[in-house]
């Protein structure tokens, strides 16, 4: 009998029907066979209405205790969900993070996790029961206080949980089908990939992709735990993210399978990023370094860089990079302020950017393939404003107007597309 | 420097408003030099809300995952209230029952505590910050679940920290200014008891008084923790709750008290009462054990039991038992499949009756009291069903309908009242 631990974000427990549809599909995994282990996000809108009354009576609440608030969001959930399962006639114990032993720093607000004893999820297996845990929260290690992970949260406690109890697999359950090819808002062509590498996995939820948060990924891909990721709404098979050795040898298994895996896996994108240029930077050792220092010092995350050769008439030159629209306000605020002592001419800003990416793990070995991205953009008429590069990427950033014709156009020039249009929505996976 | 301890209930921390107002009534304790714990009960309707939610998933949830659930109630509440202190630059800490070393039995729902162990609390104190913690629940010493204390439980949570840290006093603040001689919605002229012994308190409280509950009183009457009732609506003096030995040692240091105090304290009421008659039981032994056996065994709480004197020519015997109203039906059903082996002729079921009770310690000394309770009655026209003693109790049910009169007559017989008319607003204090 092997383990399987299922995580449900808030969109499919939104609301007393949700938790009922869930409970079923929970009580049939457990039907099947399996020890069932559950790891549930807050209900629908529970944490930003629990932010809304945090900033009622403080504007800038302690970590410390927002943390104890939010928390009480999964707390009702879980405890809900254990009722659920109870009325279908089977036996559900509804454990805290503490309490089923995810052990963090104590870092509120962005814990992370340092160790799993699970020792009371076990004995709930044991004994029978489908154990739920909540959720994107822990206890610290040093101070025994309540933590939360931060974004991506719940996925993390459910692959660390998963990790810790030996499971067969981390199922991710959320409002789609699976990781796709694209987005299926944008290219209604887009196909549900069977099967993905971890490393890809991370390409395109860092370019983008709302599918899996990086850090449960990088967790699943340290100790290569595989993700089932697939929808509450319908039985269908969804995306297995394992290791590419996996991946390879179950391409290779399926029939009229070509003996070359797919050389691109998916194109995903990004509306999040603005863009800043820093004009007439003298060309000189520590310039730069004195820019990005202060960028750092701002805790802004910064994505893509790029500095041109500098004009041999002038040694100065033009530096360019991308980072989260949220935070442009801070960096040109910051960067103003270097202005005299770095000696630069002027700051250019553009949140009107877009970034779009083409990942595959074939990518590396196979020639060309930069070069027929960048002929289908151009075909499709999108100028290209930066370039840069992995061994299994490429990204581009282009106007923001026109990241869905470049979307377009790099899925068709991949033969990425189903013939089928699907009907899926497709969101995040919420916490 | 003292160690006070403040319990607010739901209706004193309903809305981010009164949140606010209950964190500034906070830190003037602080300020005013006193070691500051406070115990808070979830925010107005905020358990009613999550028992519908689990009542919309299960009709009868868990016993467990409701106490998981309620518990997120006081999580919210007592995470915003130490916001809002911090808010106001004092450093607040919230602690769940569990942290704050309420240990209890596994009667889930009705758990009872076992042990303090206020290590977290202690500490937090001695760094010179208050310390918050979520009233009504704790945590099973055998099998380390969360717990509730049922109804009443954050009054007890707050008696039982106040005993484990030794503290000065316990405050118990709520909508209303004390414990009134009446129920001032009943009998304008009910003026507040400015000092009363536990054991007036338990009678007052045990026949239906709404002001604290029974097992915090008991709680309190074992320790001789002082508890002093209070409006968190004003800055007046309450009630203060001690031993009789210091009630009346006050009463003699009063400037123009008599020497004797008033024999009577209060006048109790409780609309919540039923009545059953069992009509024509065989006066022979075992009949009365048989009939109670099994109202015990559905586990309802019966509170005065008269039985009159058989009739000499039959035989038989009727017997009346008040209990609440809302186990009415379970006890009827119970009683009617034991109707062949007792062999008693009906039952009777009245729910419009009501208990007035006049409750005084000096009550004991002073022959003649009940007399002049049932004149009074007698001269309001109000007719007595039921009568029931105590030590320090005289209590009679009578119509439901006449329930204002016969308080309205008692007050007056006993002198209880004040010339003014008190403007304060009577209610429960919550959890």
């Amino acid at each position: 009998m092997g383990i399987v631990v299922q995580k449900y974000g808030g969109s499919s427990v939104a609301d007393a029907e949700g938790v009922k549809r869930v409970a079923r599909r929970i009580v049939e995994a457990k039907k099947a066979g399996n020890q069932v282990v559950v790891v549930v996000s807050a209900m629908g809108d529970t944490t930003d209405d629990l932010i809304d009354l945090a900033n009622q009576v403080s504007p800038l609440p302690p970590a410390r205790e927002l943390d104890m608030l939010l928390t009480a969001g999964e707390r009702i959930s879980m405890a809900v969900l254990a009722m659920a399962i109870h009325d279908l006639g089977h036996e559900a114990r509804s454990f805290t993070g503490s309490q089923a032993g995810v052990i963090t720093d104590a870092e509120h607000g962005r814990a992370k996790i340092i160790d799993v004893t699970p020792g009371r999820i076990q004995a709930a297996l044991a004994e029978g029961a489908i154990a739920i845990v909540a959720g994107f929260q822990g206890v610290s290690q040093t101070t025994k206080d309540i933590t939360t992970l931060g974004r991506g949260g719940s996925d993390t406690t459910a692959v660390a949980l998963a990790v810790a109890l030996a499971a067969d697999v981390c199922e991710i359950y959320s409002d789609v089908d699976g990781i796709f090819t694209a987005d299926p808002r944008i290219e209604p062509h887009a196909r549900k990939i069977p099967r993905i590498s971890y490393e890809e996995t991370l390409e395109m939820a860092a370019q983008g992709a709302k599918i899996l948060h990086l850090r449960c990924v990088e967790y699943a891909r340290r100790y290569d735990m595989p993700i089932h990721v697939r929808s509450s709404f319908s039985e269908k098979e969804g995306t297995w993210v394992t290791s590419a050795d996996k991946v390879a040898a179950e391409d290779a298994n399926q029939e009229g399978m070509t003996m070359e895996a797919a050389i691109i896996t998916g194109v995903a994108h990004d509306r999040s990023q603005a863009k800043i240029t820093i004009v007439g930077v003298p060309d000189k050792p520590g310039e730069a370094a004195a820019i990005f220092r202060v960028i750092a010092d701002a805790q802004i995350n910064i994505d893509m860089i790029v500095q041109n050769v500098s004009a041999a008439a002038t040694g100065l030159t033009d530096i360019s990079f991308t980072l989260p629209r949220g935070e442009g306000q801070t960096a040109m605020t910051a960067l103003t302020r270097l202005q005299d002592s770095v000696g630069f001419a002027s700051l250019l800003y553009d949140d009107s950017v877009g970034k779009v990416s083409i990942v595959g793990a074939g990518m590396s070995s196979s020639p060309g393939i930069s070069a027929r991205f960048f002929e289908a953009l151009s075909e499709a008429g999108v100028n290209i404003g930066m370039i840069s590069t992995s061994e299994i990427r490429v990204s581009v950033v282009v106007a923001e107007v026109q990241v869905t014709d470049a979307v377009r156009a790099a899925h068709a020039a991949f033969d990425l597309g189903s013939d089928e249009v699907e009907a899926v929505v497709y969101g995040g996976t919420g916490r």
